[in-house]
């Protein structure tokens, strides 16, 4: 049975109003949904702010079946309501959440297994920070990559939400890592967390610079969100046996590679999307990251990297300030 | 200590006098050489063809440090010495071994782990033709690809020595395999050793035939020895989750791919190649074949596909015939 707090009938939320630019995000009055069942209703506090949303309000990246039409991949709120059958929270948890869409809103729809409590001393704007970088780091780099302890990993986009959390999270379980980034100042903010050498992309050719920073063997694991030329030069820096993990494609998806690299150094290329995966793929990372991962949240071996926050209803400078490139780590929306 | 029979001083082989044509290849008068420690000399009674003695005859893949100048990645025979610290082999029993090189000569030295018994029942020259395309497809379509029992594989060039083996070991533990092959000879040799749907490659599309095969589901693991612009359309051909395995790139190394799909999908593309693996790897892939596949072979559940023998003297004459492309199955030499 469905057990709700007293909820208004209609929220704010942030709509696509049409594809286009920052501005065609515009706040609007919606119904608030009810928790079907396993759903949770997360009255929302705070919400992160992803590349992928940007491709959707351009209407390059479509939700998928069945997800709310609204951006927002991840939301940090309380409990307002729960579906039939949800077993683990109550009305009134704080909770922080993959969600498959529909976190720019006051309330948003979750399945109660892709929530997570959030950790231990953390305010909203920083645990709504967390689900979709942590999510995508924990399989592509850890799973998918199979990165271990003693391996080199490359990062490209070092201070990226992405960026920042896999420099952090290879690093605590005994990885070195080499980032990509386009600033002094951004390479300087990956030194910081954690990463043994910074590569200004735009002065230096990252893959000297990695044969160099690792005696010639090069990078066991590479997570490359860019494509593009970085293909065939993610091959030319990838050490023998090496990983490589796409996750977007920034710079193009048709390419030119030599995959002579690929198969004389018996290098693996994969890659993965999280959106379209479902609820139950979603729970299993969801409790990895719970054992393996919130320990290091809680006691702060490990943060999030917040760049700015802004209000909900001011989403479309959240997104003009992602689009421009300039920010450091995770921009989060404030759903007072 | 060394133990050995009468061995003569000198040995007949067949040398690369130049890189060049087939008729390079002639024989020679060489030294019989001893084995070293942990190794075995084989008195060679066939050898296996395999396409990369035609790279390494044209030049284009040299032999790996500390090998054998000489062509020959397999061979059958008895031991005629063993060297020091050999613990399985004596003198007179029969092997079948894969060769760092050298095969194409009377004698020929191998470490005692890569040899295999002779399976029951058979000849040398179908004992010859069994190494190189076994490990070959056990490594690449059941390690490295993974291939389980109801999945799909699709084969590239299913009338080959790899071809041929890898319809016979894949239908054998459970998976599905389609093919691709130049002729309707061809076709009709694969659907007999098991493949369950042939596509002509010069009549059909393989990627439209394959998603028709599949329900629209696609193959699960691709071996492909084509690459060039078959990279692509196995990215097309893959279904999700799906792995293509590159063990050769006869069409070229260089090549345009949408690596959308393979982030889309979840693909992953790997390869290798066997010649410059360990002797500890080759030892290990030989353990298993000797355990999960030679049993299936001394039943006769399933045999090596023999197309021709050549006398060791004419081996430019199966040069020729490889290079033709007309073979179905393995071109063997014969070293009376």
């Amino acid at each position: 049975m469905t057990q709700q707090t007293d909820l208004p009938e209609t929220m704010t939320v942030v709509a696509i109003t049409e594809p286009g630019g920052p501005t065609v995000l515009k706040p609007e009055q919606r119904p608030v949904p009810l928790p079907g069942e396993g759903e949770i209703l997360i009255r929302v506090k705070a919400a992160g702010v992803n590349r992928p949303d940007v491709h959707q309000r351009r209407g390059t990246y479509p939700p998928p079946p069945g997800a709310s039409d609204l951006p927002g991949l991840e939301a940090a709120g309380e409990v307002a309501a729960v579906g039939s059958g949800v077993k683990r929270w109550r009305i009134g948890d704080q909770v922080t959440a993959l969600t498959p869409g529909g976190g720019y809103a006051q309330y948003c729809l979750v399945h109660e297994s892709n929530a997570l409590p959030i950790p231990h001393g953390f305010t909203f704007t920083e645990a709504a920070a967390l689900p979709e970088t942590f999510f995508t780091v924990w399989h592509n780099v850890f799973e998918r990559g199979g990165l271990k302890a003693g391996e080199t990993l490359l990062v490209h986009g070092g201070s990226s939400g992405i960026g920042t959390t896999a420099i952090q999270l290879a690093t605590a379980f005994g990885a070195k890592v080499i980032v990509t980034a386009g600033s002094p100042e951004k390479c300087e903010a990956c030194l910081k967390l954690g990463a043994v050498r910074a590569i200004n992309y735009r002065q230096e050719d990252f893959v000297l610079a990695v044969k160099e920073a690792t005696g010639g063997a090069g990078a066991d694991v590479i997570l490359d969100m860019v494509g593009g030329d970085y293909v065939d030069r993610n091959y030319a820096a990838a050490a023998e046996d090496g990983r490589i993990v796409q996750i977007a494609l920034l710079s193009g998806a048709k390419a030119e590679a030599n995959f002579a690299k690929l198969m004389m150094k018996r290098l693996t290329h994969t890659g993965s999307t999280l959106r379209p995966r479902s609820v139950a793929f979603k729970a299993r990372i969801a409790a990895e990251l719970e054992t393996r991962v919130w320990p290091l949240l809680a006691s702060r071996k490990i943060s999030p990297v917040m760049d700015m926050i802004f209000p909900l209803r001011e989403a479309w400078r959240a997104h003009q300030r992602m689009e421009a490139g300039a920010h450091i780590g995770k921009i989060v929306l404030d759903v007072a």
